[in-house]
């Protein structure tokens, strides 16, 4: 089983046929290279091992046999290492991208795998790897590595979920056995939803108040033991099944309780705070806490990954669908695809795969510079990146469903089932919302104290610059023929603006709200914000790779670079209208762009989902693949009525 | 167990406390019996039914288990004789008002058990009612209405679902015998996704193509036994089981397939043709299929009912637990309600959901009017109402369930699994997107028709009427003060226009597509319009049904009306600032509007949900019920950090 498949209609590789029909079809090799980047022989044996019968999709098993089958084959995987491509070296070396990218490339197959691999890697060993110590990397590492041991990352509480500083688990430190005393205060301290506690797990990374002398020191990690080798409970702990979800069956999500329990305070992850009995409790930063979680943003990369891979597998799902499917039309009936509704559907949003693709490889870059993975910076971007990419990557899976019509319904056809499995990523690590808010809230404190240190002159600058642009802006567009609408460069120059603008509008909006004249919503256009600002670092980083990508495909990323372009325009249309930027005769131009590009992109929509690259076995759907005859209706030769 | 909660959060009715906390509190059992309507007594004796333990949802049961515990839940609702009150009595009259009022009420629980009685009573029963004759009716309608006899409705095959007019399944004339076979003309014709066959029915209604005299006549349904009363297949025909799906655990979706079956000739369904050896086919109207398929539309209302109880249900458990849910805030963490972010995702919906009631409403009634059935004007309005609640209903769900974060992911909170189970009604009966280009197109025939008769004169004039019409809201527009925007007469006017200009638009785009001048997308146009048909009819019906209220209710219910009018405004900004009819003045009074009328009704929410009557034990979710002290975290009472 080749992981790269032939072009799905014409049954040979569109390498070697670029053109067909008079149209100039990228070359789908290149295609798969431009995707798969720095990681192409990484990402094909992964592939190659997810085609393998041995990750065949398995439907009606019951809630612990599902569990089991996925730790199963997450086993296989770590048998290839793939897992520990996080986990630093005897030098200390670690590389996160390779991780993320296997992360990424698990995700075209099971949510339920992917989950199961994050868990234990990225979330438990990830937990040790950066926030624990030399001592501990050695110590634990292998065992995590190989699946000896496996562990599970257990910050959520019932009574605290987004808000993690407040969690109430405690962790005491008493110096005279120099050890750390775990438990749950309360009833709202139970851990909660935590994956693989259900079933697997045989330890924790419990997060939890350190307390040391009386004193609260912030949220720390410490490794818990909390089932022996047979499966059972350990003294002073409360293991529970979370129950049935809405998806994700083959993840044994459980819950926790401590009670009084007693670890060595080697356990202690103690990379942001040391506890000693000589020295009780020294701090290595100013704010252990925030630096914890901070270190975790690279799971929020992994996250938004996994979403733009199910979106990916969605959308060639129910793109070969739509080019198989027939249904109306006379005297032959048309395939789904020559619809223009159905194109507009499907192509934006490919479109927007192809864009998000972009800032899914920037993210992974800045998570590979090592110094970046504790910084704001980073923290902001992963945090951007993780919530507006999964928010696309479930409406890209809903109308994916939809638009394969009742076959989009059934599990074996994948498209509902992907969506009901990564659904969850919209509110785990970080719910959306709140990340949102976290990005602007981080933005317009640097501009404040961008302003603050610049005193009046430099508001005055800044507001003249936001102004100057505006009118520079409102000349172009004035003569801006209805082409230039999709014109990425232009298109990229109008987001921008509308990014500051809608900075500065916040701006405003919480100094009026602190001069206390009216209770007004200042969330809300922090969320404009920090929208805003994600579609133009999409579109920025989309062009940007274009421009270095390789001429045979250039033209069709091009394409799909406009169609994204105006379609982030039309979305955001009445903004645009208001400022008076765009006009009447610009969303006429902006539809009309839309609908051109929609007919244009038509003709290589097959092969830019083939350079997704998806084993078939891995896709499983049978109405996205060649062999299966049974979605393949006959045609009716004539009409009866 | 009482129907009528009692206020959630004080744990006394609302009924006696009209002023809390300084705001006017409106009545509870106004409130429902408002939304409960002229079927009051019925619906609260369902709400009694399936408030008792024996519907009490189970989880992890395998999918035999699920379909047969529905099954058993489905012969109990029977047993309550709510499934005939469809059926024609004696004297030929049935009430299909109060069997949708039932369907819309079972639809508050399970969505398996509302899917499972529509199939049985709606779609099986139904298609014997609106198709068959009085001898079908007497010798059939008792073993459906005590399910003696479980039926099922094959229309959707293999290879065409939406396209219904060309089913492959034919249905041959013998007159010899005067008999029928039944036969799968190919693969494609086999019977698809078919509720109930997987399992339960002994007999199908299948539509196929009548063919007298090798001469189609249109699409017929023909009742074919199936299964014996042992369960197995009968001779020539072949059943499957349509396998695993993204929900729906509880229904037996099945495929059938038809080698020559022969059955008698009185068990084709003639009301709109018959056969007889004497004079062959003769038809009862211009278009048998056309009419079949009319005939079929209350069943698109009753999935709108069914879409928006459990929008209903789903919005009590995100209201509800917003109210008890606290997270972040200092010294006291705050309740999620208390985020203007999170009111304003779920408060306009809150209004939306009354305005679809009082959409539904309608619908219903125009049910009721038998010679309503069959007639294009309620096809029309069957399938808007379809489209645009189940869509709408399906967003609900979306927010509540991220509205409350992990816990909206466990199936015992329901909103998750609320949504996979209604999830296929945007393609089933109809997919929503050809409903709407079905009203479109039927409008734009009507538009012709009148320009067709009227001539020049005509065109002309009603060009007039639509500029005049602008010019006068141009005026009102401009002279609206902030608070105008959000009176809904006002808004009313608005939406009138646009679906007026929008359906010329969709006119003149036809008319450029036909000169052939350039290929352009005349769907879209279509789609837009209903979309704006659809909008303008539900504020209508909510401003109607809010005039003729209660007095005590209609403050609140104002409140309602004005927020969701304000929010269609909003969702359609870039339209009305596109004609100049709004411009940035009106939005910002729009933004401040919903911020507003978000603050005013979220004092009322509470009781807002409660009206909709929904018995503890049917919303299931620990998160949303009083009694549950799982969910109800302590409040922190000192921070840590
Ligand atoms: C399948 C699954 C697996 C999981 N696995 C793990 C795991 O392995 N380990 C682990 O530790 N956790 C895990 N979780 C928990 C997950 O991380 C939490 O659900 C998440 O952090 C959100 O917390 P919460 O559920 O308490 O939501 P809440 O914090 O209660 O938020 C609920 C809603 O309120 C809104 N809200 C909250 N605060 C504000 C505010 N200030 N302003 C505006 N809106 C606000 C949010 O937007 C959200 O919509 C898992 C959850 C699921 C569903
Ligand atoms: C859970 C479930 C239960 C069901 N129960 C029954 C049952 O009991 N009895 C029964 O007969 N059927 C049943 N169905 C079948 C259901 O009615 C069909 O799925 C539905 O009619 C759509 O048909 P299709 O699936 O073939 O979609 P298709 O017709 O193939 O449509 C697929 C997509 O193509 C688009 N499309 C199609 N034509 C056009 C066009 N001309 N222009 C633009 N876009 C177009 C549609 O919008 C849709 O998104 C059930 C389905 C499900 C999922």
């Amino acid at each position: 089983m080749s992981a790269v498949p032939t072009d799905a209609l014409t049954g040979h590789s569109a390498a070697d046929a670029e053109r067909v029909d008079g149209i100039t079809r990228p070359p789908l090799q290149r295609l798969i290279a431009y995707l798969d980047g720095p990681h192409a022989d990484l990402k094909a044996a992964i592939r190659d091992e997810l085609a393998r019968p041995e990750y065949g999709y398995r439907y009606d098993l019951t809630r612990p046999e599902q569990c089991d089958l996925i730790l199963e084959r997450c086993r296989l995987l770590a048998q290839r290492r793939w897992g520990d491509a996080l986990f630093p070296d005897a030098e200390g070396r670690s590389d996160v991208v390779s991780f993320l990218a296997a992360l990424e490339t698990i995700a075209i197959s099971d949510p339920n795998l992917l989950i199961k691999f994050g868990l234990q890697f990225g979330l438990f060993g990830g937990a040790i790897c950066y926030l624990g110590n030399r001592e501990q990397h050695r110590r634990w590492l292998p065992q995590v590595a190989d699946m000896r041991l496996i562990g599970c990352y257990a910050m959520t509480e019932l009574g605290h979920g987004s808000d993690i500083r407040s969690v109430r688990t405690t962790a005491r430190y008493d110096p005279a056995s120099n050890s750390l005393t775990v438990d749950s205060a309360d009833p709202s301290a139970r851990k909660q939803f935590i994956g693989n506690a259900g079933r697997h797990a045989r330890i924790a990374v419990v997060f939890a108040q350190l307390i040391v002398e009386d004193r609260p020191c912030g949220v720390f990690g410490v490794l818990v033991p909390i089932r022996d080798e047979a499966g059972n409970a350990l003294p002073g702990i409360r293991i529970g099944d979370t129950g049935a979800k809405a998806g994700l069956l083959g993840i044994d999500n459980g819950w926790l309780e401590f009670d009084q329990v007693r670890v060595p305070a080697e356990n202690l992850l103690d990379r942001y705070g040391t506890v000693s009995p000589e020295q009780g409790f020294r701090a290595n930063t100013d704010d252990p806490t925030a630096a914890t979680l901070r270190s975790m943003s690279g799971g929020r990369v992994a996250m938004a990954l996994a979403a733009l891979s199910g979106a990916k597998a969605g959308l060639t799902i129910a793109i070969r669908h739509a080019y198989r499917r027939r249904q109306f039309g006379h005297p032959e009936e048309r395939r789904l695809i020559d619809y223009p509704v159905h194109r507009r559907r499907l192509l934006p949003r490919l479109a927007a795969v192809y864009a998000m693709d972009a800032l899914g490889k920037h993210a992974m870059a800045q998570a590979g510079h090592s110094k970046h993975m504790a910084s704001t910076d980073f923290e902001e971007l992963a945090a951007l990146v993780k919530a507006s990419v999964t928010w696309n990557a479930l409406d890209i899976l809903r109308e994916c469903r939809e638009a394969c019509g009742g076959q989009g319904y059934l599990a074996h056809n994948r498209v509902g089932t992907l969506r009901a499995d990564l659904d969850p990523l919209t509110t785990l690590e970080g719910d959306n919302t709140l990340l949102f808010q976290l990005v602007a809230k981080s933005r317009l404190q640097a501009l404040q104290a961008r302003l603050r240190s610049g005193g009046m002159t430099t508001a005055i600058r800044e507001a003249i610059r936001l102004r100057q642009d505006r009118l520079g802006l409102a000349l172009s567009a004035r003569f801006a023929s209805s082409e230039r609408i999709a014109d990425p460069r232009f298109v990229l120059r109008l987001l921008r603006h509308r990014e500051q603008a809608l900075l500065w509008r916040a701006a405003g909006r919480i100094r009026t709200a602190r001069a206390g004249r009216q209770e007004i919503d200042i969330q809300t256009p922090l969320l404009d914000f920090t929208r805003a600002a994600a579609e133009r670092l999409t579109l920025e980083h989309f062009t940007r790779s274009l421009a270095s990508a390789d001429p045979s495909i250039r033209p069709a990323l091009a394409e799909l670079c406009a169609l994204h372009a105006v379609s982030c325009l039309d979305q955001h249309l009445a903004w645009h209208l208001q400022t008076g930027l765009l006009t009447g005769r610009h969303a006429h131009a902006i539809e009309q762009a839309i609908d051109r590009l929609c007919r244009t992109i038509q003709a290589n929509a097959l092969v830019l989902v083939d350079a997704f690259a998806i084993p078939d076995p891995c896709l499983g759907a049978p109405i996205a693949l060649n062999t299966t005859k049974e979605t393949q209706p006959c045609r009716s030769t004539s009409k009866n009525c």
